[in-house]
């Protein structure tokens, strides 16, 4: 069966996605980006950019299947302000009716280097090998959303 | 010059709101309650009725100004719940293009109270004092709304 997977990386000042089209045979993918928002402008209107263009990337993307990165307490100060953004995500998804499924970054290294501690490099490098891309995905965010998107393939 | 004052104590579980109009001689309570979600719905559906719920509450109160407790790490385990429930308050409010303003716990029990490290019911006797209520405002989370509603406008 064929599924369209969107992974998201959330956050208030850079939200990575990705998306990928799977079925038994073939893995493609579809689109990536991120979602930015200046941080001199106040949180409400960042979190009112963020609820917008993910509607429109969900619109875009049409995923059956979304795919989060779990959120812990790793970055103290940014935590916040990450959880705030997530809160949006979590609203845009459910107005969408979408499956959701999360992952720990453990979890996500495991199933994308066969070892869960591996380092962001090696991440990138199986998330451009796995769907043959000539370069590493750029930048950051966009590569960690493909990788959670791929771990959610894999571990159907 | 009178204003509508709406606050807002954020929660998942139980978000508290309390709304009051005020001018130079009068401070007169126009409503207050909470919005419940319930703890075995998944987090999207839950923060999906805080948005639905709280947009009503604005359609309703018609504030000038919005009043919310600043979030600290206090509650560990809570404290990622309630930040999402939080940026989805934010979400609202600035599609409502309200201003919001926030203040700590300890400059609302000293706005309220005289004394920043007031308990509880300290608090929600200066609410009900300062609202004319013959009874404490009950639950906790809607006098908690009304003491940060009150302090926004005793710091005016």
């Amino acid at each position: 069966m064929t599924k369209r997977i969107l992974g998201i990386d959330p956050g208030l000042a850079s939200l990575g996605f990705g998306s990928i089209r799977a079925d038994h045979n073939t893995l493609e993918l579809l689109d990536y980006g991120i979602i930015q928002t200046p941080a001199k402008t106040d949180v409400g209107k960042r979190l009112q950019t963020i609820y917008e263009d993910l509607h429109q990337v969900l619109t875009d993307q049409k995923p059956d299947l979304v795919a989060l990165e779990k959120l812990f307490f790793y970055r103290m100060g940014n935590t916040i302000l990450v959880a705030q953004a997530r809160g949006v995500v979590m609203l845009v998804l459910a107005q969408h009716q979408l499956p959701v499924i999360e992952y720990t970054p453990a979890q996500i290294k495991l199933a994308l280097t066969g070892y869960g501690a591996a380092n962001k490099e090696d991440v990138q490098v199986a998330v451009a090998r796995e769907l043959k891309l000539s370069t590493l995905p750029r930048p950051d965010d966009a590569s960690d959303a493909l990788a959670v998107a791929l771990t959610a393939w894999f571990q159907r």
